[in-house]
């Protein structure tokens, strides 16, 4: 295994840039960062970027870690969405900053089926 | 507020490069990447860089998250550690992956006085 990973970490630089797919199999974009609770040291929100071109109209979709399971063949993340249904997912545009508050955070959660 | 930061929470790549400094005063070295649960969803260390010349005779410091505050002023985290003291705090070299076991784990916390 590479030094930026063990069998149970994994390096946050190693995270951002995977790409991440549909279960069936869809790019659908790539994490772009993750958002981190200051006082809780939990991953908030993984933030995937869809489509644009050389960083423009990009649109970014908060999920959460734990909807995400890494797949070794795709080199990838999965996350169990459809491309055709992303559009109805919660997602924001580049530069719009949402107010990461806890309405979002259930609103988020609630929609890839993941506890709050 | 930026865009990579609420009052909350905080991108995985501001917090990436960010400088550490020792309690009193001195820069110590800089945030070189986090090291993530990948089932826990948590920031199990922070990893700062220390010394070297372009990325040669490097070393890494891991960090419990919170015993890293941040310093507005100084625009950076601050560790209750003194420079001085630093050659004994648990430390690995570029290209050395330690085992981050339960082990290596408690013994980092405890030195930094962190309930791990």
């Amino acid at each position: 295994m590479e030094r930026d990973e063990t069998s149970t970490l994994i390096s946050s630089d190693k995270v951002e840039g995977t790409k991440v797919f549909s279960t069936d199999g869809d790019e659908l974009g790539r994490i772009e960062h993750l958002m981190l609770g200051k006082r809780s040291g939990r991953i908030e929100y993984s933030v995937m970027s869809f489509g644009g071109f050389l960083g423009m109209n990009e649109s970014y979709f908060p999920i959460p870690w734990d909807a995400l399971d890494y797949d070794t063949e795709r080199d990838g993340y999965v996350v169990n969405i459809e491309k055709s249904r992303l559009k109805e997912a919660p997602t924001f545009a580049k530069g719009v900053q949402p107010v990461f508050d806890e309405q979002f955070g259930r609103t988020v959660y609630a929609y890839y089926g993941v506890m709050y």
